[in-house]
């Protein structure tokens, strides 16, 4: 398979990358990517990309952003941060890839924990995993050409705990590798509509 | 209690109203409001409707909009209607209406049946229903005070059938009375964090 991950030099995105190189042909795409260039919140940049690749058999986004603050200090502005960045920069990438896919190809976005397991200062997060799971399972539906639709939603990743830590304290983090294991399963698998729950 | 109900006027507003009135001091805002007026979608709308009303013990939400339309026609622009206005209109309530709940009132939000068991040109309710389920479970952490908040996701309700019945073929209709009372349960129980699901 051709596969793009928009975001492949993440930190769960690199794990993907090494998981899904041992057997396909992999394009890392990210702001100053290897091998294609993409700012996820901007839909010309994604036209842009696509436009370059040409036709795949996958797409994976490990990428988009969200505000973190306490929820007395947050705005709609600061909401729209994460509604911009990771719901509608993932949302996008489906909207503008699709007639990029070919027969039977998938998209596997990525949620996160938040949603179902909350924490401080996480209200962004949790309402962009939730719109994200939302998303995926009424697109999934709709779909064209048996192209298939699945969303990753990992704990906190073990390799980001440096930085995370004080944030989740008592989460047991799951290895990269492990969360990419979820990736090869809705790009090599035949399932769609599902939000793969990684170490949770 | 003094509740205020945005969108008291409509099909699962006015069964609310009708459940909360025989026990409490209800305030009906909406565009047009018999009450207070409110347009959800409007920051200063908000603003001004919580100055006039002053403190209240339970605010609900009944009203938003999100567009319909099959998931090839949709782009950004057409998801944002339903993020300015069902997702961020209650998401606004709670933000502006924090500091006019006396201690431990309560805010009741709406979503749907939909990012649960979607249909056809029901992406962007499935994304905003899920978002507003991400949001209240994190929101409820944080909330200062005893303050509460819940969402209540009903199925399609009755009253609505002879608008909607196209979309929701093989869906059991649940009366609006019926829904009104989860909102009654939220506002008159202690429970936070909550989806209740009415008829599904």
């Amino acid at each position: 398979m051709k596969i793009i991950v928009i975001g492949g030099n993440g930190t769960i995105g690199s794990s993907v990358v090494k998981e899904l190189e041992q057997r396909h042909e992999v394009l890392i795409a990210c702001r100053h990517g290897r091998d294609l260039i993409c700012d996820i919140g901007s839909e010309p940049s994604l036209r842009a990309l696509f436009a370059k690749a040409g036709k795949v058999d996958a797409v994976i986004v490990t990428t988009g952003t969200t505000h973190w603050e306490e929820l007395s200090k947050m705005s709609a502005e600061k909401y729209q941060i994460g509604l911009s960045s990771k719901l509608m920069g993932q949302v996008n990438t489906v909207l503008i890839g699709t007639e990029y896919l070919n027969d039977g190809g998938s998209f596997t976005l990525t949620s996160g924990i938040l949603n179902c397991d909350p924490i401080k200062a996480g209200s962004s997060a949790a309402m962009v995993n939730g719109a994200l799971e939302g998303f995926i399972k009424s697109a999934a539906l709709e779909l064209p050409r048996g192209l298939r639709i699945n969303v990753i939603s990992p704990t906190v990743i073990e390799e980001s705990m440096p930085k995370f830590a004080p944030f989740f304290r008592g989460y047991q983090p799951v290895p990269a590798a492990i969360a990419a294991l979820a990736y090869s399963k809705s790009v090599e698998g035949l399932q769609t509509g599902q939000v793969y729950r990684v170490g949770y």
